[in-house]
């Protein structure tokens, strides 16, 4: 197992590394071999290890979760420190002087495993040189936990001060806190649950279909030829509706017709957009613009996996097994991941643990927007020292 | 204008008959040529002209709203007879002794313009002789309430004792209480709002595309090819979780898999899949059995046009031209046409109105499911007498 860059102490923050893992074996006991996870660090690790932060991304997320500290950046690599310069996902929650203070933690984020922001995915060359593709196995949460769990030995890490992640990151948190209960200080699990249940899969079908049904993606072999661009927007938008909330919609386009388009045009085929068409057609594009369409199935299954007591009994007593603080939110408006989801995991965890509440009129994506909130009740809890 | 059949005072109850229209000027100006109308009937119009009833059908609905009546049966005609007697989609509501009494009422139900239930739509020949297709122009829900407005007349009904619908049905009746004050007594819409909003369109545009992007759908002109199943049916899954509740979906299927499918296979093309998958699979395969997929484009372009005070002022201006008495109710668990939707509708109403709630654990669905709520709140309001 080695870690490719510059070191442990000498990392430049914000900056893509790749970690080479060797053969992972999977949940489904296929043999993975030569997996490697893309990460980035922000920080310096302590010399007794003690300050490590992992955040988990989301779906769609990548290792970029906050933008390289000026302090470390090194003139002598122009594109890498723009790369690091960039916006990133959690700005203002991580970064120095933040909750998660980049000046006394060290912040690892890595790309999941079957992603396509670095790490080992469906995108990758399989041993014979070809793109894995169709040959991709499924990935569950488990298995990107075990990936991060070799990552977290490579950087010297031995526990983990916090996990934290929202969404389908915060099943990776949860998840890393049942199965290492011994390297996890504290976790914190933004709006997410600790199974996902019928309306979360059935969603997860809908978007799986409107990729297969796509005549370019070809049963996910498609790297020669055209790109199953349309498919993959068509499930953007799909989930996007399930992030966002109705009122947001509602306030935000209403029935508004996009500027200079005609909604109401004799033949649908040739009728304009309302607004809120053309801002989901935007998402898409923006999705399909920088997402592979086989990674986006595989994290999607990985999100569909997701059952934390799942062949391990009852969701108490594979929770009594942790050994962690815990930091529960729930965005109040969030018709994806329901808040009722959050207070029966509340209800299940060791302990007596309260579930807090993020406001916000954005649905789901709260979690990404308010991130004031969350470091609020990061300070006030997990992160109280 | 001919009305094809029995004549008024002979009619059979439950059995399809058709209304030839003649050219039909669309919103649009569109003149669309030949159009007809299917509906079926039960009961018998009293002389005055007092007792008619108008049944509004849903998206994919028919007009076979209830079982045809016994006593009304003809040994003559076997094959008529036996889709008579199949199951209507408000039985229980409609029928001899029913709310909508039909030994009391003549109750009429006729298919939407742009339907394939036998009206005009775009399976239907255009004047060359080959089916509208892609030419079949967008119907709005006034045009669908002017069709049937000259429906009514060759009926012999100048003035209807009570529209009735839920759902896109509820947004037709609202549009006959406003295009049409003085031939209209009571109005009850049920599960549906004013205005169809951001996120209704979003979900139809996703339904949109999921047809669209079918590539047996060729633009809309399949009729000589293969049939675009797989699109209609990934449209029908969008829409289906919307016409439910994730309380439901969560409480019947959960994370089951389906007997004997394995949803944890090692490679995603081959696993097998959830109840819930296998269940919206079901709703999938009816719907492209029973539904044309232009028709189906049609009628989301129909719902997607509805904002009853579209062109014609402020939403209470435009109400307060009508003169019928109301029921307006809304389904609790309802997140497709939400019960705040149906309380600005009650709010813009003339006079003081009140919302009615339906109780159920279905969502959307609950309109056509609780039919016993539906017949009291009938009985309660606008049919007391």
């Amino acid at each position: 197992m080695t870690v490719v860059g510059n070191g442990p102490r000498t990392r430049r923050d914000g900056v893509v590394r790749r970690a080479e893992l060797g053969e992972l074996v999977l949940e489904s006991r296929f043999r993975l071999p030569d997996v490697h996870l893309a990460y980035e660090t922000w920080g310096e690790l302590a010399a007794d290890g003690s300050n490590a932060v992992l955040i988990e991304h989301a779906l769609t997320g990548d290792t970029h979760v906050a933008r390289g500290g000026a302090g470390h950046e090194d003139a002598a690599s122009a594109p890498e420190g723009a790369a690091a310069a960039a916006d990133g996902w959690w700005d203002g929650l991580v970064g120095p002087g933040a909750a998660i203070d980049t000046d006394r933690y060290f912040v690892v984020c890595a790309n999941i495993l079957g992603g396509c922001y670095g790490s080992t995915g469906p995108a990758s060359p399989a041993p014979d040189g070809v793109p894995w593709g169709s040959r991709f196995p499924r990935v569950t949460v488990r298995d990107s936990v075990t990936a991060e769990a070799l990552l977290a030995r490579a950087l010297g890490v031995s526990r983990w001060r916090l996990v934290i992640g929202g969404s389908m990151g915060g099943a990776r948190a949860l998840e890393w806190a049942v199965s290492h209960p011994d390297r996890v200080a504290a976790c914190a699990v933004i709006a997410a649950n600790a199974r996902v249940g019928a309306e979360q899969l059935a969603w997860g079908q809908a978007q799986s279909l409107a990729i297969r049904q796509d005549p370019n993606f070809r049963g996910g072999d498609y790297y020669a030829g055209e790109y199953p661009e349309a498919g993959l927007g068509l499930a953007r938008r799909i989930a996007h509706i399930t992030y966002r909330s109705a009122h947001e919609l509602e306030t935000r386009f209403g029935r508004e017709p996009q500027p200079r388009e005609d909604p109401e045009a004799t033949h649908v085929a040739d009728r304009g957009r309302y607004q809120v068409e053309s801002y989901l057609d935007h998402q898409a594009s923006k999705l399909a613009g920088r997402f592979d369409a086989n990674s986006y199935l595989s994290v999607n299954e990985t999100l569909m996996s997701h059952d934390v007591a799942r062949g391990r009994g009852e969701l108490r007593d594979v929770l009594a097994r942790t050994r962690c603080e815990w930091l529960v939110a729930a965005v109040d408006s969030d018709r994806l991941f329901f808040p009722s989801e959050s207070a029966e995991l509340v209800a299940a965890l060791p302990g007596e643990q309260e579930l807090h509440t993020i406001t916000s009129p954005s649905g789901h994506d709260g979690f990404l927007i308010e991130t004031p909130q969350v470091g609020m009740l990061l300070r006030e809890t997990v992160l109280r020292d």
